[in-house]
């Protein structure tokens, strides 16, 4: 079971597997679409579709948080981005979309230095609240001390603690760290709190009491962590390590089940039906997002590791634009390359492969099949 | 031997392999290529070759079905194609093989929409029939309890209901479901039924009294499933697992042999001598016949999940015609590529391995040699 | 050890390992490249270099057969190829080196449909002969019976018979086949016998008497069987287990050591040295050979199943023109690419792995580690 | 653990990995990039980072030499190089700079036949240490005997002997070898040595007394070594058997720790991750600090092997320039290709992860995780 193989004779490592290197199989039985749900709840709150937009700068604003929620998902406010920096970042995205490649990094270097502005913070989330959608907002772990009185004063339902990785046990011996755990205790509302990259680091998360872990380490598209950093955490692999968790965590605890998000790598709509296959309640899409007409990127994506002033460790990408977000989610498509109707391709492989819902659908076969291109 | 990888701590898998990753050896022994059969039956039919034409309008006309049968093959004719919707379809297909790689998704949206005929059924099969050889004609599950009757009245010698997967146990809350195991006994002709791409699932398939099995899921060169739906059945470990099924249920059905048809992914002679190696009766082609001259798709292949409304999961794809007919399967080959004397090549691979008929030549030793390029 | 993986449930298979998937690692020893020896002997004939140039119209010309001799290896003509059919091949020769790829084939297939000559055959061993060199001449086993005494009346010290497989057990309905075991014994020169692909396969042949093996299938850069027919016997298993065969063997008959010559896939120096170091005594060169400035190919390549007229293949492929063949052989090299200087290359290998001669060098550690990519 | 996988009937061998095929992972600690220590020292000499510019003339001039010990490491000046052959080599760097590719090999082989000139030698060392930092230099094996009283009258800090492989056990029987074990005992400075590429040649080389081993056979960019000698040392798996002969080396000795160098193919910031958390406590970079504006070889990298005048297994390189020398070390990058603020992105890494100094890293878990293209 957990193999481990000899790098060198002072060292073993595990096999990881990305979702390329994987695929579901069906099996025995059918089940028509229509009787298949893809609904999923965290806490109090119900979504038609387990889909969580991501908190970046390309993929949502305030208008694009909106529209998800209508569409039954969510859509999380990057709460240190443009739109809390800059009363009309408008001019910005548009800029950016037409800089050139060598300039792109510097740009965002410089955009990102203009300071968070709390009334901003305050403005947006009004705006999506107006809306009678689900609110939620995101903020790094260094941030979060610094504004997060602002955020709830604001009003959300959902706080999102997120950063490339996040652990319940940060050491620093000059900057007092955020507790964790007393911080989400007293906190009103349930939080989101990731990326964590294995099993112990999920572990740990889950007991500051999070309603949801994010499974992942940004290693998404337009990430350069391995290259960089020599860190890589192949998300079929992530995925399964943080669900164990999950419920071993559910036995400790004596019941409390803490939701997973995966979160990276998930471009097509056959990366999050292998994401759910390895153990996810729910995705948060970046990049497949970022393809939507109103995606405020303009075809354009980038993480928040790419804007760091010193060692940015990602890169503006561009990843089109394919079609409205809501033919995006739910089709028709127009193409088979898996980047339209998310949803149907979702609801589709649970038919062909006989399941009804997502929590039985983390149960299916998955074989490793690795395949080095297209295909 | 069914040994299971950790892909996380809460997921395990099974390797799986493609024809890429493997090869056939030659052993100790040789044969003179006249002494070997290559000849295949099926219930009360003779087949000089082990080659059915796939039921894809890019692959087989009424008239390419009649050749198939007198070289010795058979041809499916596509009950729910072109040919059963227009009365002349041949300008749709001039016109499919003229227009621009992103009109293709929408205009086979577009054609396919046309509802079928039941009288073009009627004429096209009789065309076949008349011509004196094996008539097959195919419907998808969806459609067969629709139609069947239309074709049993028309006269078809094989039955064969194909979908990208089909399963004896489909589920629906809405819709009765075909009772495949029902429907086979009380038909009058043989009837060949697939996609399987597991052992329970064909296993079941058997079950409901099948002549035979398509073995895949539908993984051609012309398909993006795994893109889509993230669903992959590599087709060495598809077929392996379908033939233990048959031996499997020949035992328990005291007898019955069902034979296995793999279907998907076959593109050149190689793939098919690697299909029979693995436990496979016979091989459905589909890009293979696709190159021929005589081929309605003119260069062009595309097959039944690029034409679906909402979720299309193939496109049409340019495979180049090599030659005619006859050619691509009995030679003299121009090339040496593995796209001409398909037949050629099969018997000179059990020549040079030393069998002498497919049942013997399924024993064959194989490695497992992955390769990533062309070599 | 001699593990087996699941391919599918019915099928069994084990890895193999082509040259491109291992690299030889040096150890705690080096020697001076001048201590190393890298003579070879077989029967009564001793070689400066364990290199014999392999029998294609590509590579050895009566000339070519002489330099090698020359320079201390073998050159073995083929009796099969222009010059045994025409008086003078050079004008076929300078019209293939131009004309178009898609003509390459049908080309081929015309010139080898003229038929051999006897007296040609003599007169080219003869002209070898004459330069006072070890004589070797090679025919296929179809064509052996008929034309072998007129070689052995030429003369020659080594008869090569050479197929993309050969087996001791050849069965055929309508042609009595060419009894190895009585031919070879009655025979008064040694044999050398090949290919060989499987440990079965050679010890067979062994035991016919042959003195040396040809371990392989023809895989080299102009062949296409894996494509075609669906064979390939990755060169590092290949040689290891005939290597196999002859420990074995030796043991079996009380101590007749049998050569073991790698044949296929042999491009480049550091192809060279890992055949020796996965047990082959010397190597049969096509490819490397035929970028010498002498070859007769003019810088392209193509093998015998290249010209086959129902069936090819392979195909002509240009390798080029690098250098004279003696610094082919022996350098200076004016680049590092592992086209030129294969001894210099071979040399250096061993003394910086600290090894003295060709058969201690058989026993050097491998290590497993593929690269997709040249590196 | 040490598993042997069978390449064939004869001869097992063991999985290599590289840099590439691995990758590390988060923990459930993460900590403040302040707090970590990246210093390193080898015997009285302290440096703040892990960083040996190598003894290569495309990266190292005496100036760098300077600059690399004012930045806090250790630049080595290759004693052999184009510095001690020419009074004023800038003319020959600017021709190399931009001559035409095939022109690169022969202007080696032709501007290294130069004889090395001992006053030049000196003569460069004292620049270096007129500077005040810390004085390296190196010469091959080969060269040793001749230079090394040289090198000590002009005074060095440290010595370094550097070859593809340098063995303790050297055989040769013309020229009386290098007795390393007599040579380092005699010696007054600290020796570095290698590269080893093997547990046993790197045990072996401990006991002449070295202070510091190089880990590695060459491997980088600029080789073609497994192409030409088919020679190859993955890094990870050979840093890992290196190390685990420190360790058994420290219990040998009764506590002699002798410093692991990485030495190859570590041309990104993850690279040089990747090599201490394999095990190495410091790196020996050429490549990645062939990139800086002031490294002497203009955009272009070459090493030892390239200009060799039989078999140069090596080319000239185009590496590009990226940044000054500091900010390639230190940032800030304007990139994120991991070819720049090195330092700081093991900085990030470690404290992402936890760890607080470079040999608590070395514990890291790493997983393995290739990947065939840029990711």
């Amino acid at each position: 079971m957990n193999e481990l193989y000899e790098i060198g004779r002072s060292k073993l490592g595990r096999r990881a597997y990305s979702f390329d290197d994987i695929a579901i199989v069906p099996d025995r039985r059918t089940r028509d679409p229509q009787d298949v749900s893809i609904s999923w709840s965290i806490d109090a709150y119900q979504f038609d579709i387990p889909v969580v937009a991501a908190p970046m700068d390309s993929v949502v604003s305030p208008e694009v948080a909106i529209q998800m929620g209508r569409m039954g998902g969510l859509g999380v406010l990057d709460l240190e981005g443009l739109w809390t920096r800059y009363e009309d970042p408008e001019p910005i995205f548009d800029e950016l979309a037409s800089i050139d490649p060598e300039e792109a990094t510097p740009f965002l270097q410089r955009v990102y230095a203009e300071p968070i502005h709390a009334e901003l913070i305050t403005q947006r989330l009004a705006q999506v609240r107006a809306a009678g959608v689900t609110v939620a907002g995101a903020l790094s772990p260094q941030r979060t001390q610094e504004f997060y009185q602002t955020v709830l004063d604001a009003g959300v339902d959902l706080f999102v603690i997120r950063g490339t990785t996040v652990s319940a046990e940060h050491v620093s011996k000059t900057v007092e760290p955020l507790n964790l755990k007393k911080f989400i205790y007293e906190l009103d509302v349930p939080v989101i709190v990731g990326g964590a990259a294995s099993y112990m680091a999920a572990m740990h998360l889950m007991r500051t009491g999070a309603a949801g872990i994010l499974a992942g380490f940004g290693g998404g598209a337009a990430s350069t962590s391995r290259k960089t950093v020599g860190i890589h955490a192949p998300m079929a692999t992530c995925i399964a390590d943080v669900a164990a968790a999950r419920r071993d965590y559910l036995d400790e605890s004596g019941g409390r089940y803490v939701h997973v998000i995966a979160d990276g790598s998930l471009g097509t709509s056959g990366d999050i039906v292998k994401a759910i296959a390895c153990g996810a309640d729910a995705v948060m899409l970046g990049t497949a997002l970022a393809r939507a007409t109103e995606a405020p990127g303009r075809g354009w994506h980038w993480g928040a590791e790419a804007k760091h002033a010193e060692l940015p460790r990602g890169a503006r990408v561009q990843v089109g634009t394919v079609a409205p977000l809501e033919r995006v989610l739910f089709g028709p498509a127009a193409n088979a390359d898996g980047t339209s109707n998310l949803m149907g391709a979702l609801r589709k492989s649970m038919a062909t492969t006989g399941y009804s819902d997502l929590k039985e659908f983390q149960r299916i076969e998955v074989v490793i099949a690795p395949y080095p291109s297209a295909q």
